[in-house]
């Protein structure tokens, strides 16, 4: 089951940390990008290999260190058809270092179109008869919740039966999320508390060893109030924490999305990680030639951070 | 402004129809599957082969009848890289046909990430210092809502840059889009209508010579009676229908979403278009080889059909 296979690997890397692998160009080394346009062209070909390149010099320098990564096909999107071959290899790499792959796309429509998200993300595709084929390889996918059940259930039945996972989203790490998401319906609930409901119901045919479900839920670090009411609603999902570091949130933040047996949640972080070499933190030590290690650096530091709050709370 | 080339193409056609290109293999004739499969092999590539040549057969038929085409990602997507290059290719093609392309992502995320997905569809991607690359080419997106303005914006300031459109979900026309679309705050508003009256606030400054604006929404055929309220609240945009056809709804239903002057709305067709040759209507007439003629036979019935119903209305 997708949920535990991700506890299995927060436990033995010891290490509640997501890696957004979110590229974009300013990220990238000039030394990288200088040889990507050289071989390939000032174009987004060029742009593509050098994510691509970028990403593996990252996953090579932290893959022991963290559980899982999750690519934002935004990001990848945007370099058309090359950025989402970049997509490709970024997950498949991933995938054969050991970790764990949620790929954040926030996909929704309409049962029978959610079904083809579905497969293209959670299953597979039918090619033709009996010819099946995988799309993309990841394990777990983010989703919105907008158009109800019908547009949730084809992902569930993909995580049933191919043990993946998705992320739903509940309470979102940017300013204007309250504008839907905090209105107050007549019976007194808020929409992210209702939404939160129906996470915690969908959940149940997928729940694993651990009292954990691959239906969890999205909540942002930046509304750590809010979190702990969506802990005790959510009692099987495990939570995705954006917005950690570069946005605002600080590791006491995130610790409201964890149970007191330090499970629960998984915190992401992408920019302070992939950009570690240019922070106020690390650049003083680490070159821009050595930005692999300065993001191995900053996942320690950050896993300490954590792991330092969550103890406290523990104990 | 998008919101002006959209209304011209819809009055030059006399036709108030988007054509969704939605291609599941299911609906592809076999001789056309056979060849591809042939040529490049019963795989994604071998299915992504088969899609463009299908989609190209389509747009040759009926693109002097339609203004726009409407491919959705999802179908692409599962197909892998693939899919997303023949998705690339359609929207080239039906551009180069003279058709307006409104790529159905249904893309929603934090500011930032949202800017990434509004680069790759209604912007351009910065490659090095000066240097701009065009993503995809399309027209205009599908976008959801549930992240409030800030997830917004950033759409609609493409829109503003490089006269783009976007259609943001309202009410959509799955069965249970109402769990969260239809609950009531506690001011007595629907999520939907406060949705509603955001996109009209959002849409004034992309308002074009005939009042209506270049942020429109999406409300499906399903629910002609919220049709009827959208339609009063969101007086500037233009409204994207879809669920016509295949899912239920009838050219009455999809009346409501219509402006008393016949204009104002849009309605998708995607699997009645696609596979005509297969449907009731037109099966006795057009052989399997004669699919895109079926196609067009259909284009012209719904024509038809839609303007039968709003001209009554008129007079």
């Amino acid at each position: 089951m997708f949920i535990d296979r991700l506890i299995d690997s927060i436990q033995e890397k010891d290490n509640p940390t997501v890696v957004g692998l979110d590229p974009k160009m300013e990220y990238i080394p000039s030394f990288i990008k200088d040889k990507c346009f050289k071989e390939y062209g000032a174009n987004l070909k060029g742009c593509a290999e050098a994510i691509i390149e970028f990403n593996r010099l990252i996953i090579d320098s932290i893959y022991d260190q963290i559980p899982a990564v999750k690519p934002q096909l935004a990001y990848y999107e945007m370099y058309g058809v090359d950025g989402i071959y970049a997509f490709d290899e970024t997950c498949r790499y991933a995938g054969n270092k050991g970790l764990i792959v949620i790929a954040d796309g926030k996909r929704n429509d309409i049962g029978t179109t959610a079904e083809a998200y579905s497969k293209a993300f959670l299953g597979s595709t039918e090619i033709d008869k009996q010819i099946m084929q995988q799309a993309f390889q990841v394990d777990a996918l983010t989703v919105n919740p907008y158009l109800g059940e019908d547009g949730i259930k084809p992902f569930i039945n993909d995580c049933i039966n191919n043990e993946k996972g998705i992320f739903v989203l509940v309470k979102t790490s940017n300013k204007s999320s309250g504008q839907l998401q905090d209105l107050v319906t007549q019976n007194c609930k808020s929409i992210y508390e209702i939404i939160a409901e129906y996470v915690n119901e969908w959940g149940k045919p997928v729940t694993g060893k651990y009292g954990y479900s691959s239906v969890g839920a999205v909540v942002g670090a930046t509304y750590p109030n809010q979190a702990k009411l969506l802990r005790s609603i959510m009692k099987r999902a495990y939570i995705l924490v954006p917005g950690y570091g570069a946005q605002g949130g600080t590791a006491r933040d995130c610790a409201n999305s964890f149970k007191k047996d330090g499970l629960g949640a998984i915190v992401n972080a992408s920019r302070s990680i992939m950009c570690a070499y240019k922070s106020d933190i690390w650049k003083s030590e680490y070159s821009e030639e050595k930005f692999a290690e300065a993001s191995r650096a900053e996942v320690i530091r950050m896993k300490n951070d954590l792991n330092a709050v969550l103890g406290e709370r523990a104990g």
